[in-house]
């Protein structure tokens, strides 16, 4: 029986290579397989303390309410003080934010796809650096916008292209240019000098500047990010500037909240209130107790970082370990050390297609029932070919466990060419 | 300094009245006022109490993560066994619904958002039955969708046009229908007669057809709702039926629990996978601590209704209360008596705009310092002019609060007479 015709936009939607990987990865874990599930940017620390306590001396009150659509006016005000206090501490110049700038949305995907609901008519276009996190281009083509990439490359350090060489992408249709630094997957902090870059050419072609800035607090060297935020162009081109600014953030990262769903834009008027009226027209509010619980975190760092800085460090251990590991155990691959997010690729020189190594990794292969899932990087990249030779692992075990891993894939990758091999004689004979 | 332009689908989306009263009432009761809130279907009465002891029992665990964009399977599965239990505790035949069946969402909001989204192209119609709640039209924009009204009459008793009437209104461009039953703000429960003269109009038209069945468990009376999930056509024509089929349902209102944020969409394949895709690349998944929340409200009334029993026990006497205090104080309206949900349409036939004795009511009277925020009913209607004189109530106050609110509303409506024929003076002069 046929079924009835679907919206055009939803026709080229498909689940993400991640997600693939992760219902592989669940089916070979209820077999009994052991699974160190590196696929999926899903952070395994606890999340921070005061989020439980607060959730449930919120919830035992017994009412459970609609929130203003724009999001709860303390979790806003809060949000605002962190973010002006987060570039104070550090003695930097940077827009100040009021609550009035800030609207809560169900993580950054929502912020996100709310952004693009509010500014992307069908056809728009959305200069976006690749690598680039995938569901990035299904976000825009929920509201018909067609993502076009400006190329970086791990042997260049994944640094951005000059302005005239970006400025030659830019259509009659280009409607935003979307940032995400500290990248996923890339690792990459894009300097002060690349995001004053691409600021100054989103003013000049008069284009939105998106900023997804979720991974601010995860730090894995000595340099901090430069946020949209702390841009500062010449007086006449301020207003612009303003103007053309959003900026996504999310709880998800920073404090292992990713199940509380609790992200944020910020943006100038009249801007933040249409994407508040995307909000309140999509989902109506968000969890009114995910927001309490995200509120009491994002106070207890304004007095207390021990949270975030205990993050780093565990982060910078784990790929520590893993930049040895690869050292050790993979001699041939070109992966350039992350600055921060909490991702590595692994580009594979010698491999033609990544995908079929990390399936056979996956399925067919195991070290005393132990195996590694990752995700092949061709969905990270818009341009054919690209990608097919690298990976992304998430630095999401402890340092001893990512060791493993590494020497896990080394084996899988020996075994992967004999398999290979035996395979081509296969077909010779 | 001129904004960026934003996208076409954004430009006509406004606050709805229910939103814009909500913010005058907020105000009012800043400054001191008491103010009867009974302008939102916020419910006042405590949620399901394992509802709470689940979400702290899960969050102390300290693991806040990613669900599958498809929901919690143990959500999915909790949740097909109450529909089906639901239908079977009555007696009456209905599809098997299976957790495949079963996508999670933010609220029925974001279902009815990403149903939209999932079946409706630029310029598409959806008919729906008027009076209607009036975000539905913002919803629809958000996918550029267009809504058309199926009038129904207070007069009447809001039934359903006939057959040959509603085909009247499928134009080339219509692909759903939308029944939403119990209706908000009309409280009508249709008949089994009149939910399946829509489904069979669905099918032999090849649209789809979507319940918004979020009231199932507000029952005013002594009739239940016939669900589209009972509907029982003609051998040759239910698999037709079964893939037009998408029921919108939440536990915002039958546990009290509006901002769990939970909804979800109820169709059979390839319409739920068509869905699901859509949330993956809108919010990426639901927030995995309310669906454990609401699985455990669902789980617990599958063997103890007490807490739905006992919901009903008090909305009918809330009602009670109202219509005995309309029958006392405002003899001239006409008020039907609503079946379901958990709203009453108060129509005043000597008003001429109920917007101005609305806003007279909420800002310039009051009553020992106390005043009602209600929601003027034209924005739940798109046929002009209809509405002007009839405003929404929500149930949501004590049965004392809700005749007082009416007693208020009565002595407001003659100072605002007053107040009129004073104006007329005045601008005769």
């Amino acid at each position: 029986m046929e079924s009835l015709k679907f919206a055009k936009r939803v026709e080229c939607l498909a689940p993400t290579s991640i997600r693939k990987m992760m219902g592989i990865a669940r089916r070979l874990l209820q077999e009994g397989k052991t699974v160190y599930e590196l696929n999926i940017g899903q952070p395994d620390i606890p999340c921070i303390s005061v989020f439980p306590e607060t959730v449930f001396s919120k919830a035992k009150e017994g009412h459970i309410v609609y929130s203003p659509y724009q999001g709860e006016t303390y979790l806003r005000e809060t949000f605002a003080r962190y973010l002006n206090n987060h570039f104070d501490q550090r003695g930097v110049g940077h827009l100040v934010i009021e609550k009035e700038n800030v609207v809560v949305t169900v993580g950054a995907s929502q912020a996100l796809t709310n952004t693009f609901l509010a500014i992307i008519d069908p056809g728009d276009e959305v200069l976006c650096i690749e690598p680039f996190f995938p569901p990035y281009a299904g976000f825009l083509a929920i509201a018909g916008g067609v993502l076009k990439a400006i190329p970086t490359h791990a042997e260049e350090g994944f640094v951005l292209p000059a302005e005239d060489e970006i400025e030659r992408m830019i259509t009659p249709r280009t409607r935003a240019i979307l940032l995400n630094s500290p990248c996923n997957p890339s690792g990459r902090i894009f300097t002060k000098e690349e995001v004053t870059r691409l600021a100054r050419i989103a003013v000049n072609h008069e284009l939105y500047i998106v900023g997804d800035e979720v991974y601010r607090e995860m730090i894995l060297g000595d340099r901090e990010p430069f946020s949209l935020i702390q841009v500062d162009l010449e007086p006449e081109l301020m207003e612009k500037y303003k103007n053309s600014l959003i900026v996504i953030d999310s709880a998800s990262k920073s404090f292992s909240l990713c199940g509380a769903r609790i992200g944020f834009v910020v943006a100038k008027a009249p801007v933040i209130e249409k994407i508040g009226m995307v909000v309140a027209h999509t989902v109506a509010s968000v969890s009114d107790l995910m927001q309490y619980g995200v509120a009491s975190a994002y106070e207890r760092i304004l007095t207390d970082s021990e949270f975030v800085q205990n993050l780093r460090r565990i982060y910078r251990e784990r790929l520590d370990a893993v930049m040895e590991a690869i050292e050790d155990f993979l001699p041939g691959v070109v992966a350039p050390r992350p600055e921060g997010a909490f991702y590595i690729m692994i580009q594979f020189p010698d491999l033609e297609d990544v995908n079929d190594y990390a399936l056979f990794l996956l399925e067919r292969f195991n070290l005393g029932g132990e195996t590694v899932a990752t995700t092949p990087a061709a969905s990270f990249y818009l341009t054919p070919g690209r990608g097919r030779n690298e990976i992304r692992l998430a630095l999401v075990a402890p340092p001893d466990k990512m060791r493993r891993s590494i020497y896990i894939m080394s084996e899988a990758l020996k075994a992967f060419k004999v398999y290979l091999c035996l395979q081509r004689k296969a077909s010779l004979r």
